[in-house]
C-alpha cells in the first residue's frame, strides 16, 4: 500500500472516537491553547507541516509562516504551475529529494497568495506518521541527566559517562501527533515519564559519515518526547530500554519540521513543562554528544535513510530524577518545546486505557 | 512510494555489482549448493517465498511446492481468473489478509499448472525486504544461553534468569536475504557472532493479546539469523544491544515463510553450522518463553501489525561463549536451519567493506 494512503489510514483511526487516541479534533469541545509559532533561529528554512486542512481531508504537507498561515503545498504547486521533484504528501518523500524540493519550497513560498489557512484551523499530524524504522535515540546525552539517574536507575553497573553515544530504538507504533492525547494504562505502567528532546530528521542516505560532513545529511529538526514507562524501561526487561520506551503513541512529535536552515544549533533550548511548571531546560550547548559525532557513530555499518528520525536525547529533569520521583498522571499535560522549532503539547489520556480485543 | 515498489528498488541495489550486497545472482559464478526443501511438519499450510523468476523481473510471491516447483502467485491467479484479497508482491499484505488470503493460496496451489519454475532458478529475497518497523527480538530464551553467556558478557549485573521475555530491536536494514552475503568490516566489529533463530510472522494487528489467543495472531514461520558484532553490542554502548544487532544486512531470513498449519512447533529444530560445522541445535521445546508468552507480553501496550517479524530467541552455541570465543570471518558460511521451514545460508562478505560515500 501507498505509504501515504497507509498514513492516512492511520490517521482516519487516530481520529475516530472510539479509537486508541483522541484526536484534536475529538477535543474540539475542549479549550485549545493557540498554537506558537515561534521566530526562526537561521537564515534561511521553512516550517514544514503535515496536516489536514479540515477533518476528513486527507494529509498534506504545508508551510507554515511567520504570520502563522499555513500554505498547502501540493495546492499551490498546482496553482502555481509547478512540477515538485517530492510527493507533497509525504515528508519523507520531501526529506529525500534534496536541494530541488528545497528550492521548490522557496517558489511555493515565495509565490504564496491563495491556499491559505490559519494554522489553528487546521489538524496538525505527526511530521512522519509512519516512520519507515524505529526511531533512532541516543540516551544519557546531557552529564546532568546521567548524573540524576545513577541514583535511580536499576542498571548500577553503569557508572562511567559513555565514551560513545548510546544507542536504543523506540518502536514505530510510539509515533503520535504534536497535540494528541498519550495512552495511559495503570494495568501496565505507572511510572510513566517526560523527555524533552530535539529530533533530527535525516535527508541523505549515507553510512560510515563522517563527522565533517554529518551535518549535510540533515534534512530538518523538529520537537520530541520520547516518553518513557520507567518501570518496564528499567528493570522488567533486564536493562534493555526498548520495550519501556515503545509503548503506543508513547512518541509525539511535531508540530512540523524546519529545515535544517532554519535553525541555528546553539539557539536551541530544550524545554519541558507539566501542567505548566518548567521541568527540563537546557541548551543544545550542553549536549555532550553534538549531532555530527551521533550521526557518524550511527551510520557506522549502519545505513541512515532520508525520513530516518534521530531522539538526540533528554537533559536532566525527568520525573524519575526527582526526589521523591514524579510520574505523568491521566488528565496530566505534558508540553515539549524545542525554541526556534516549536511547541507541542498533549494530554496524558484522561481516562484508562481499554483493550481493543 | 509504494512499498513494493521501494522493494524492488532495494533488490535492484542488492543485486548491483557495485553495491553493498553480492546477490545469488552475482554470485552465480560460484558453485551454488542446492536449495532444500524440508517436508513440512504441520498438517496444512504453504510455503510461501519472495522471489525473482530471473534477473531484472520484479518480485512477486509464490508458494513453493514439496517438489521444489515454485507457482507464480500473481500469474497463477491471472491465469486461474481468481480476485485476490492481497497484493500478490507483498508478504506483509498476504500476512494482513487473514483467511481469505489463505483460501486463495489454496485455490492457487490446487489448481496449478503452469507458471512453476524450478525453486534452484529463481532468486529467492527475503519475505519481507523491507520490513515496517525494526525487527522485535527475544534475548537468553534457552536456559543454556543465558548461562553460557555469563562468563563472557560485559553487564555483569544481570545474574538471574528474566521474569519475562527480555526484549530489544533490530534495525531495520539488517534485513537480508536467504542466500546473499553479509557486509564485513574488520574497521567496525571483528567478533561478528551467529544466533539462529525461529522467526515469527505476525498476522493480525492486535495489542495486549491473551497468551490463550496469541497463536491466532500468528501468520507463519521463518529461519532468521540474529546476526551479532558482539564488541559493540556489549561494551561500546553502555550495555543497549540495540547497535551491535544493527549492522546493515546482518539480518538474513527465509528462504520462505510457511504458515502456522505447516508448522508443529514441537517437531522445530534451531539449528547452526558455520562452514559446515554444527555450532547449535536445540529443540523448541527447550525455548523458556514460548511464543504466546512473547507475543502477550510484548503487546501489552504495543500494537503488533501484520507483517512484524518477532524473532524468537537463540540458543546455546554462539561463537562468544565458546572458549576460546570463535567469530566469523570473511568467506565464512553460516547456515541457519529450523526443521520443517527451511535453511538460509550466507557467506560473510569475502572482502572488507567499503565506504559508500
Amino acid at each position: 500500500m501507498d505509504t501515504n494512503r497507509r498514513d492516512v489510514l492511520k490517521m482516519g483511526s487516530t481520529a475516530a472516537l472510539g479509537g486508541m487516541f483522541l484526536s484534536q479534533a475529538a477535543m474540539a469541545g475542549q479549550e485549545r491553547q493557540p498554537i506558537i509559532v515561534e521566530p526562526l533561529t537561521g537564515k534561511a528554512g521553512f516550517r514544514v507541516a503535515n496536516y489536514l486542512p479540515k477533518m476528513g481531508a486527507s494529509s498534506r504537507l504545508g508551510l507554515v509562516t511567520n504570520d502563522g498561515l499555513v500554505v498547502d503545498i501540493p495546492a499551490e504547486a498546482a496553482r502555481q504551475k509547478l512540477t515538485l521533484s517530492f510527493d507533497p504528501t509525504s515528508m519523507i518523500s520531501l526529506a529525500g529529494s534534496g536541494n530541488s524540493g528545497l528550492l521548490e519550497l522557496a517558489a511555493i513560498f515565495k509565490n504564496r497568495g491563495a491556499n491559505l489557512q490559519n494554522v489553528n484551523q487546521v489538524i496538525l499530524l505527526s511530521p512522519i506518521p509512519k516512520p519507515q524504522s524505529n526511531i533512532y535515540c541516543v540516551g544519557w546525552n546531557y552529564l546532568d541527566h546521567f548524573e540524576e539517574g545513577k541514583l535511580h536507575r536499576a542498571d548500577k553497573g553503569v557508572t562511567e559517562y559513555p565514551k560513545v553515544p548510546v544507542f536504543f530504538s523506540k518502536g514505530t507504533q510510539t509515533m503520535n501527533g504534536p497535540f494528541d492525547t498519550i495512552p495511559y494504562d495503570a494495568s501496565n505502567s505507572t511510572m510513566i515519564d517526560w523527555e524533552a528532546e530535539l529530533a533530527v530528521v535525516i535527508g541523505k542516505k549515507g553510512t560510515n559519515i563522517s563527522e565533517e560532513n554529518a551535518m549535510n545529511y540533515v534534512f530538518g529538526y523538529s520537537a520530541f518526547n520520547d516518553t518513557t514507562a520507567r518501570d518496564i524501561q528499567q528493570k522488567r526487561h533486564s536493562g534493555q530500554w526498548f520495550k519501556g520506551k515503545s509503548l503506543d503513541g508513547h512518541g509525539p512529535m511535531g508540530p512540523w519540521v524546519v529545515t535544517a536552515g532554519g535553525v541555528n544549533l546553539d539557539d536551541v533550548r530544550v524545554i519541558c513543562r507539566v501542567n505548566g511548571v518548567e521541568k527540563q531546560n537546557a541548551s543544545y550547548k550542553q549536549m555532550y554528544f553534538k549531532i555530527p559525532t551521533i550521526i557518524a557513530e550511527l551510520s557506522r555499518g549502519l545505513t541512515l535513510l532520508p525520513g530516518d528520525i534521530i531522539a538526540t536525547g533528554t537533559p536532566s529533569g525527568v520525573g524519575n530524577g526527582r526526589t521523591p520521583p514524579e510520574f505523568l498522571k491521566p488528565g496530566d499535560v505534558m508540553e515539549t518545546q524545542i525554541t526556534g522549532v516549536g511547541i507541542i503539547r498533549n494530554t496524558i489520556a484522561p481516562s484508562a486505557f481499554t483493550k481493543d480485543l
